[in-house]
């Protein structure tokens, strides 16, 4: 077998659930479903125990910082609870060396006000949840930020609209780890042909 | 306050993961928003616990049946968890309480499979995930499968097409519960404008 390529969903106090349980179902879909590709999706909590997201889910992560293997690429999802992240020093100081080390990070919703905070989005385009658009621009210098995109692909980190966009970042992110014919396939499993009824 | 409105997301073990975290932020999302509406959303597990979804997720759900309060609509998720819940006759036994009591049923994915082996669907429309469709036929006594439907409304009973066709049905719930004008604003708080990029 060979070594697996990591990727990691980040879980915090007031996380909002389908920011992350959107891509954490496409990229576990892949990794469970096509073992051959050699992925590997885990959880990790920037605290131990019970996560009580934003609405009220409970989860439990795999890991901690303490505990993790390394990994690839960072989903970082959104949620109220970003507002107190950026306000700790210690934690933009982690996604600033993750981003030195190469790992690829990926944002959805207010998870881009993180990445803004880290200086990591300036003179890049990106985006974000459309009542943060404008906090999101205040938070670095010269972002080029795109109120109409689902997703901003700039490169080494990228960044997702609100939310529910983190499914069609999710897919995104398949093409570039893997294929176009892999995403497709992925979107097959889980179904996504959506048709909202209203 | 008026007495509110409940509504239990089923979880259980081997549950998929987006078949409940997509109604759950649809409905958590208008419970917590608009909480002039009464809406009250909760969790309840089968077993107490951790509970380890299909893909690996551990969420602990807020109540078990045990200790419940009375709801008006549950939403019965699939995932390889619901082939044990097929040979659980206390769970499907219970499944037909509930109907009988005038509890609102809706599945996403294949938890159509329960609701089909409890004789809830027989001569009703209904779908689930592309894969079980002759299994769901398979299961009841003229079942009208509707393969291309993203969900079916068959009024005390609602069933949905695979993973995320769940978020979907969820939009409907809020207009059949509420008003197509707050489902609208649902959609856009979790900008539910899905654009798959594969």
């Amino acid at each position: 077998m060979p070594t697996p390529r990591r990727i990691a969903v980040l879980l915090f106090e007031g996380v909002e659930e389908l920011d992350f349980a959107g891509p954490w179902e496409v990229l576990s879909a892949w990794a469970h479903q096509w073992p051959e590709d050699a992925i590997e999706v885990f959880t990790l909590g920037l605290g131990a125990g019970t996560i009580r997201c934003a609405k009220g889910l409970r989860v439990v992560a795999d890991h901690t910082r303490d505990t993790a293997p390394p990994f690839e690429l960072l989903v970082f999802p959104g949620g109220r609870g970003t507002r107190p992240l950026l306000e700790d020093p210690e934690l933009i100081a982690w996604v600033q060396q993750l981003a030195g080390h190469g790992v690829t990070l990926a944002s959805v919703c207010t998870g881009a006000l993180v990445f803004a905070k880290a200086g990591l989005l300036d003179g890049k385009p990106a985006t974000t949840h459309h009542g943060s658009l404008t906090r999101l621009a205040s938070l670095g210098r010269n972002i080029e930020v795109r109120p109409e995109a689902r997703f901003v692909d700039a490169g080494a980190i990228l960044t997702a609209a609100g939310v529910s966009a983190g499914i069609d970042l999710a897919l995104h992110l398949v093409v570039r780890m893997h294929s176009i014919e892999r995403a497709r396939e992925v979107r097959r499993y889980i179904q996504y042909d959506p048709a909202p009824p209203v």
